[in-house]
């Protein structure tokens, strides 16, 4: 029985790379993929690395489906998945609409009323390695922003182990594909010579995913709230998130290779979590599901240094959602996912 | 029956590609797996981003294998080689020693005598779209270089036809990693920094690749050599190959429409060759086997113009050797290829 | 005396580089800059890496100046020109208005009408190394497209001294710069995830700087019409723009010195045209108002080959304007010109 | 009365900046430049793009100079320095060897004995902003690091006022051409192919820059030492540096406004500092000897955070020790060194 799949807005890049990733699924059949501006062409006219999928694009999910991805923007998304949901199509929202299960902090964080709170009950905050069990039962999966995916892979073992006092820095740098496609047509920034050979810090007055990222620190430390400063960065590349993250280490004196292990052996049996021994490269993940988490210590300071990093588009987006999906549906979690990354 | 694979010169960038492909190939084990500077290492050390695949680096094949890849450097390579040829491996060679059919020109064209030239006879020029029945039945392959799979998918349509007079201008635009990693270290160029926001044609006072094209070209005339101007550039990217390719036009009144009728036809069965209706673009190929070919005319001059790209790592190099071994062993073709391309 | 100088849409890519080299010109004050949507802002508001010029935008120049310069797009351009040529200001055109003689050959190439075809007869085309003297006594310049003076410094030695025959194919690479700024946002093309790493032709179906090419190549070989194949393609850095031009040499026996001494004699005087003896890289151009041609020959075609290379904002925009205007102010030729490549 | 000046290791990315600099220094006449494996041809031949300056290389500065400026690496410098310190010529070393006071902490950094102890008295860290007076009357001065650079500008002002506690993270980015040159090809990260589209922590380990930013950020506390944590990433670009920077409030209720005010009354007559009103962009640098600084607060965590940049080989390097010569000399302070940025 082969699953019927729809993809809402299938023309940005998390959509299209979500189709990229489902179409050599053996379980999956993509049925039904929308557009906006495109609607009306096939798939290949708007997207022509895509030719081999010659499906139409539709401004809706026409036909039922069995499971449903949507990569709208925030707030469009939550309104375009509600019916469905509610109708009991599986559904995995990539975009911030049920990640924030606070609708006040959503409003604050994105500046819209939040369309469906009726949901936010039962979404379940997609990622396996912290919900693990939660995800393989829900009908409603908030996947994860791309930096609260690397920040939260880095910094989970300290937090939950009680390793960090909650004073937590991150400093993350990100490819450009990570502000999205199209859309984005009026910032300036995203424009090839402007974004080329240059970096720069944004966000310095509060981002989108601070508080997502607050709120599973603060539940991996059982806690209220977590003091938690992200700061983004834009750097030039494609793909890619390097998150760069600080905290002090309660016991000072605590060694790197103790940290280390601690951390391999929470991630011991993760098929998606690989702790490395050097510093992790962002191009190593490139085009991969993986995600490489480096723990150290500045030993003057007595300070945790994580650095982690994976492809935005992937980990970070798609390939997360398609992850979920499989726990969804039941599936081998690494099904279609088991490519290594392309390099150099 | 597992075929056993060995690789030669894993850590270059075609070896690696090589393991990257050969991971996930359903009837194909990688038994053995060889290097120079990193011979004792096990593979993830060398190669960080396949830690998937935890084998010794040997400075030989030391164990029997049924098909051996080469991506040494060109001469060293037939040395390697011809032993195994000679006890039965069948043997697939990336770098250029069994292309050139002509010994001397082999010895003008790479400033080394050949060093196996009594299997000369028996190797086949591995471009399936040209010597497809030819590949299946031989145990030497001499994979096509990265500019002449480009050019001559580009072009063997045109010639074989006869739609074109025998004057050809190929103008080449590389990646960088079609220089090779590691040996280069002594070109200043290959430094990020020098080749970063550069660009420059090289080779012109002769490349290695122009008799191999010519050789291919005068094939497909049924004429003893071809004219053939062929000028390679460097451009800022890591992996792809566009190739412009200008010719004479017979018919100096053929009409668009009727050479990509043509082109469509020719390549229509093919699974690695898209003709495309729109001017394709090399990233619209990365990571992928793909080939994309667009044929036009400029009507005033009475010019064929054709553009081809592909990545250099893959169709040029890694996907092609990989094709040509499903072919030698019987296997569908396109096992371990169907990859679409990784866009943006 | 200072020259009071007026820039016409300041705030594209080609109108910021003229502020850029006027800045630092001795005998030059900025003192009106025009926009377009930023009109009514600071200088540096729109352009913060300009804040040393702290002028306001208008949205057309209101005091009289002396010169001035038009970065408008085609069109556009000689609309807002006409009125300042017509009082006896100086100007120069970086768009295409004025470049070619015929203006229907400029409707059909622009798709518009041209808004003051009376104006044609007194434009003199702008490039110095043909036609300096000229240059000197118009008030009004039609400065080159970025292209045709990469292309034509390459070829006006081997044309004018009639070395090649009626049959010229131009392969040009351009930076992504090229495309403008802003005004293209529409272009997705322009977004850096799909810009970099990716190369690709365009402009098959005939691209306006075609004729323009062609009008001078005849005029250098005393003809009526000349036959130029131009195609121009995009590749992943922010400025710079490479030629490589080919024709079939009329003495086919012609010997590469033969043809480099010639080149070298051409420009010997021309502080701003360098003859190399080795194939010229785009970064060696970066920054700086040089041009560097690289003329060679296919031996075994009898093909002459030339490799041009050029900053398309500096030589190929605004540097080549400031030169223009020097010419036109009788200043030396080379003021405020003279900063050497930045490399790397 | 012209400056003679020479420059050592004329060759590396620091060593050509200076030469483009200085050509066009009013005041200034290059009259040496050395080389190693370069020693014995022209500037021109190893350097294509500084053609405009045809002095021979020669391995040592044989004649007498004014002025010496040595780009050599750590350890190799200061051993060339000292004869011609000792005979009273000026020397700006843009090396790491006269920087850090305290020649066992140099030891433990950069892992060799110092060679030429006596002098580190008497050399003067060389940062104008900080130490602009003494700089006046040295014959030897210490040009910073390029991290510590943009860091101790990001920093000094909230350390000098007392605004933060000892408690420093400096995040830092780095382009690739912070690696040097050539003398790294044995560094495979430097190839392009695997620079490009990657990023990555290092020196985690401890870096060199380290003590030299404490060094310089206690004596600005007036203490003996100073808790900074400090990672370097490469990120790929070739030119720039961006810096964040984050400490603890002592006041946390201390107003963005304030804090921005207090910086921008600190940096009020600084020729190559500016604050910015938006977090800035390293492509606002290119080029040129500015260095960018922005400081902000984080409102909920009660914390300073200072974005800073700019071009690694001129306000980091060349620029830097052009502006010191210039002081040094009783010059114009901004002399040769007023150009805008390259933008885009």
């Amino acid at each position: 029985m082969t699953i019927k799949v729809g993809i809402i807005n299938v023309t940005g890049y998390a959509g299209s790379e979500l189709a990229r990733i489902l179409y050599r699924h053996p379980e999956v059949e993509i049925t039904a993929v929308t557009g906006r501006s495109a609607a009306g062409k096939r798939l290949p006219e708007a997207m022509p690395h895509l030719w081999q999928i010659d499906l139409p694009i539709t401004s809706a999910i026409e036909e039922p489906v069995d499971v449903v991805f949507s990569a709208l923007p925030s707030g469009a998304s939550a309104e375009a998945l509600a019916p469905l949901v509610d109708q009991g199509v599986k559904a995995i929202d990539i975009a911030a609409d049920f990640r924030l299960r606070d609708p006040e902090i959503f409003n604050r964080a994105y500046g819209v009323e939040h369309p469906a709170p009726h949901l936010l009950g039962s979404a379940v905050y997609g990622l396996p390695e912290i919900h693990r069990e939660a995800i393989k039962t829900t009908n409603l999966v908030a996947n994860p922003g791309c930096f609260p995916e690397a920040s939260l892979l880095a910094l989970a073992p300290a937090v939950r182990e009680g390793l960090v006092a909650d004073d937590i820095i991150i400093d993350a740098k990100s490819g450009i594909s990570g502000a999205g496609r199209g859309g984005q047509s009026t910032n300036i920034m995203d424009q090839y010579s402007e974004a080329n050979e240059n970096a720069m810090a944004y966000g310095l007055n509060g981002h989108g995913h601070q508080p997502e990222i607050a709120q599973e620190i603060a539940d991996l430390r059982e806690a209220n709230s977590a003091k938690v400063t992200f700061v983004p960065h834009r750097i030039p590349m494609t793909r890619g998130i390097l998150a760069t993250c600080y905290a002090p280490l309660i016991d000072e004196t605590m060694s790197k290779q103790a940290v280390w292990d601690m951390y391999e052996e929470f991630y011991r049996d993760e098929p998606f979590v690989k702790v490395t021994p050097e510093p992790p490269q962002t191009k190593h993940t490139l085009g991969s599901n993986f995600c490489l988490v480096h723990p150290t210590v500045d030993v003057q300071a007595g300070r945790l240094i994580v650095v982690s990093c994976l492809d935005n588009l992937v980990k970070g987006a798609a390939g997360q959602a398609v992850q979920n999906m499989n726990l969804m549906c039941g599936l081998p979690e690494n099904m279609s996912l088991e490519s290594l990354a392309l390099y150099p």
